[in-house]
């Protein structure tokens, strides 16, 4: 069976391997497609390279159907359509104990700290599996983990009806925020400069501005009637995309903090102080939240063929990875692992 | 009767003025005892010269007793002792319609929007009165106005028994914070580099430490077991007491952010993300807050003792306020309004 693996130095190459039966308690899965996450693109790019061991499988967001069960299995069947929650917790630590076993200390994330989906068939602890309803398109079903994340940052923020809410970023992850965030009964704006991204996010009937072309804090006076935002996503991984979350908020509003920031950050702490306000660092998911995202991409919610830019074999990995630098212009990417690479 | 005024480039003076008697809707106030606070110290320095105009009588922790009330206020009568919250929201706003009026946008603080307690006699709005127990000692009850802060900031941080909470910075807020943390059950270290304000919080009983003499973060994970804070204060208003706070948390652990930041700072976003940390902004107090602060002075559960360094008359503002820029051997300073000044 063949599998993409990252080779350190930027390379990505596809090889075929024997298959390994799935050990007791896992469960081996047709993988039918996976998206690329930008997680993928900073493994590509060697950000990660102290904590991915090479060569590695990598890929998270997935959807496949069930091949063959592991010893001491049960509840799972052949054909099973599935997706995949990548997370593996102690069950333990006070951070799990707490119920927040999705930042435990001693996580490992499928997918970066063991194999993951891009491959054929794929080998995951039966634990992780997520059922997903037998009439769903799998290619939209690969969506249901990035929409996981979008499920989690909107409840983190307990954005509640007729509340104003700023998601600074229009890529795939900010689209999907969006996308969540209105069907609590906010108003959305996104912020977003690439032309491309504005006209999806345009499309999809969302309030939207491009910060670079007018004073993003001004128009968001306007658009809040003088109060300010309720609720603000930083989504951009900027600095410029922080200083706007920040301002843009509402005495006592939040600020969900989902990009990820390598470098520290200079924060106005004297108006977090002064307008009480709260920023929420936003991480994955739990398990709830993936059932909410099966759920919403099984109602159609999520917008799936304005999200899906393009669906690459997996022995056109680099292509597809390519695709995904190339600019805004493209939102997500799948790849296709069912047929003949 | 005498007042002390802030005359502009760091000028206090102390000058004898007509009474003005209580206008419709306010009550005179014999003013027993002002506490000066660090905001009064940074209307000194000139920091602030935006905001209070001068020559502008300040302070706002205070005690005293009604001498006279203005046409339309019944429910008072001479003698009441009292003090006062000094905020006036509009009451109109989204943010005073939510309940969060201590925030509210065009909110004015009385002893800084407008006049203050550092004089004899002292007109407020009769909305402003808080009552006090008639046994309280009126020096003790100067200290309900920074209690109320230190009651607030604990709410905000949702610090529930059992928890380990960090206080960063053991000045007088820092240890009625700690003072009221302590209450909910937690277990509660203070970090201060000053040896006379560690010896404070030593004697009341706090596990403290000195950040500059050993590494903070090291000895908080000794402190927690390996675990982190579940919350932090940070009280000190340095850049570096913002990343001990920060590195101080658990995984969902909570940063209240109490001091003036009036710089940005950099803060780890990354860990923010990574943790699922909160930073909650934390300004003044609700009407709540300052009626929990009354029963905790009244019930002896604040150490009065410890921290009222020094008591001065009105006419030695000058002297008072140096006594407070002297150094971390002086906690809190009162002026003694009441008697000849």
């Amino acid at each position: 069976m063949h599998q993409a693996i990252y080779e350190g130095d930027r390379r990505l190459r596809v090889r075929d391997v024997p298959e390994t039966p799935p050990a007791a308690g896992e469960v081996q899965i047709d993988v039918a497609f996976t998206g690329i996450c930008g997680t993928d693109l900073h493994i590509l790019h060697g950000d990660m390279d102290g904590r991915v061991a090479v060569p590695a499988v990598i890929g998270h967001e997935m959807s496949g159907t069930v091949a063959r069960l592991g010893a001491g299995v049960d509840g799972w069947a052949f054909g099973d359509p599935v997706t995949v929650l990548p997370v593996l917790n102690c069950g333990a630590c006070a951070t799990c104990r707490a119920g927040h076993g999705h930042v435990c200390p001693r996580l490992t994330f499928i997918g970066i700290d063991s194999a993951g989906s891009m491959q054929q068939r794929w080998n995951v602890p039966a634990r992780a599996l997520v059922r997903l309803p037998a009439d769903l398109d799998l290619a939209h079903a690969a969506l249901a983990e990035p929409t996981a994340v979008a499920v989690h940052d909107v409840r983190r923020s307990g954005l509640t009806d007729g509340e104003h809410a700023v998601v600074v970023g229009g890529g795939p992850v900010g689209l999907l925020i969006a996308v969540v965030a209105r069907r609590t009964g906010a108003q959305v704006l996104i912020l977003e400069p690439s032309r491309q991204r504005l006209a999806v996010a345009d499309r999809l009937g969302f309030a939207t501005a491009d910060p670079t072309a007018r004073d993003a804090i001004e128009m968001i006076q306007e658009w809040t009637g003088g109060e300010g935002a309720a609720v603000a996503f930083e989504v951009s991984g900027a600095a410029a995309g922080v200083s706007t979350a920040v301002d843009a908020l509402a005495p006592r509003g939040r600020l969900v903090m989902v990009a990820i920031h390598s470098a520290p950050r200079e924060v106005n702490l004297h108006r977090f102080f002064w307008r009480e306000l709260t920023m929420l660092g936003a991480r994955l998911y739990s398990p709830y939240d993936m059932a909410t995202a099966v759920e919403l991409v099984a109602a159609g919610e999520i917008p799936a063929a304005d999200l899906i830019s393009r669906v690459e074999p997996l022995h056109r990995v680099d292509e597809a990875f390519a695709a995904l630098e190339s600019g805004a212009g493209v939102m997500k990417v799948l790849l296709d692992c069912a047929g003949r690479p």
